[in-house]
C-alpha cells in the first residue's frame, strides 16, 4: 500500500518536476506535452501505457493529434502518492528522449 | 478535400451509429467505450491510432483505465465530414471485436 | 523465482494449449497467429506487450503484415516455467477476442 | 506503383544508410536496433507500425526484449523500391530520437 503524501512533502517533490501543475485541491498533478506529430505523441503514450501496466498505476489522459495532457493521482488514496511522483519522473525521462516540449 | 456534411444528411448517417451523440452545435460526434481493463482499452486505442494514421484523420480522445471517450470532427472543415462517419464505423467494428460495451 | 517445469508435467499443461508446439529440446513453446490485417495483428501485439511488462516476462516474436509468430521460454531457467504457460493462456484469450485463426 | 530500384542505383542510396545490410540476393535490406529495455523497443515498434500504415508498406521484423531486427523489401516487386529506402530513413530518424544503438 502506498501512503498519501503529506502536503508538507509536496513542495520539495514537485520542485524537481517544474513542468507539472498541482491542482487546486492538491490531489492531482498534470502537465501538457507537445510532440512533432501524432506518430511521436502516440509512441510516447505507448511508453507510458507499458510503464503504467508494469507499475499498476494508470494516468488519466487525453490526446489531440500532437498534444498529450496527462493527469496523475492515486484514486485509491484520494490524492497523491509516491506512485504519482515516480510516474511523473518516468514521463519526464520518456519525454526528454522523444524531444517533446 | 472532404466536404462538410449537410445537416440534412446527418440523421440518416447517424441512425446507423446509435452509440454516438451529436454535439449541440452539430460539429462533432462522440461516444464512450468501456473495456474489461486497461490492456483491452489501450489495444483498442492502438487500433484507432493505426487507422487514424492510414486515413490522416485523428480523434480527440481521453482515457481513464478501462474507459475511452472519443470525439470525431474534421477540424479543417469546422464540422463533420464523411471522414468522421467512416472513422466512427471503424471504431464500431474494432469495438465489436474486442467486446467493448 | 519460477521453477523450471518437470518434463513429466508438460503433457497435461500443453494439452490445454493445442495450438502451441513444443520445440524438440522441450525448452520453448511456439505458435503462429493470423489476423485479418496488420491493424489487428499489431493491436494484438500491443496486448501481449502490455501483459509482458506487467508480468516481466517477454516473448520472442516476429511479425509480417497479418502474421505473428510467438515463442515463449524462460531464459533465466533455460526452459519452460509456469510464466510461459500463463502467457500462452493470456495469448489464447487475447487471440480469441480478436478473431485470430 | 513503385518501381523496383535498378541495382546500379543501390550503392548510392545505401551509402546514406550505413547501419543497413543488403541481403545476398539484393532484394532486401535489414538492420538490428538495440534499446535500453523492452519499453523503448516496443515504443519504437509502435512508431514504425504507425508509419507503415500511413505508407501502406510494412516491415518483416522480430523482437526479443530490447532488440528489434527489421527487414525491408517490397513484396509486390520482388525487390527493393524507394518505399524501402524511405522507410529505412524513417527508422533511422526514429531510432536517433530514442537513443537506440
Amino acid at each position: 500500500m502506498t501512503d498519501k503524501l503529506a502536503s508538507s512533502a509536496l513542495p520539495e517533490l514537485l520542485a524537481s518536476l517544474p513542468a507539472w501543475s498541482l491542482d487546486p485541491s492538491a490531489t492531482a498533478i498534470s502537465r501538457r506535452l507537445e510532440f512533432a506529430d501524432f506518430n511521436e505523441a502516440f509512441a510516447f503514450m505507448t511508453r507510458v501505457a507499458l510503464a503504467a501496466e508494469r507499475r499498476d498505476h494508470h494516468p488519466d489522459w487525453s490526446n489531440s493529434y500532437n498534444v498529450v495532457d496527462v493527469t496523475l493521482r492515486t484514486h485509491a488514496q484520494g490524492g497523491l502518492t509516491m506512485k504519482d511522483i515516480e510516474m511523473a519522473r518516468f514521463i519526464e525521462r520518456a519525454a526528454a528522449g522523444s524531444g517533446a516540449a
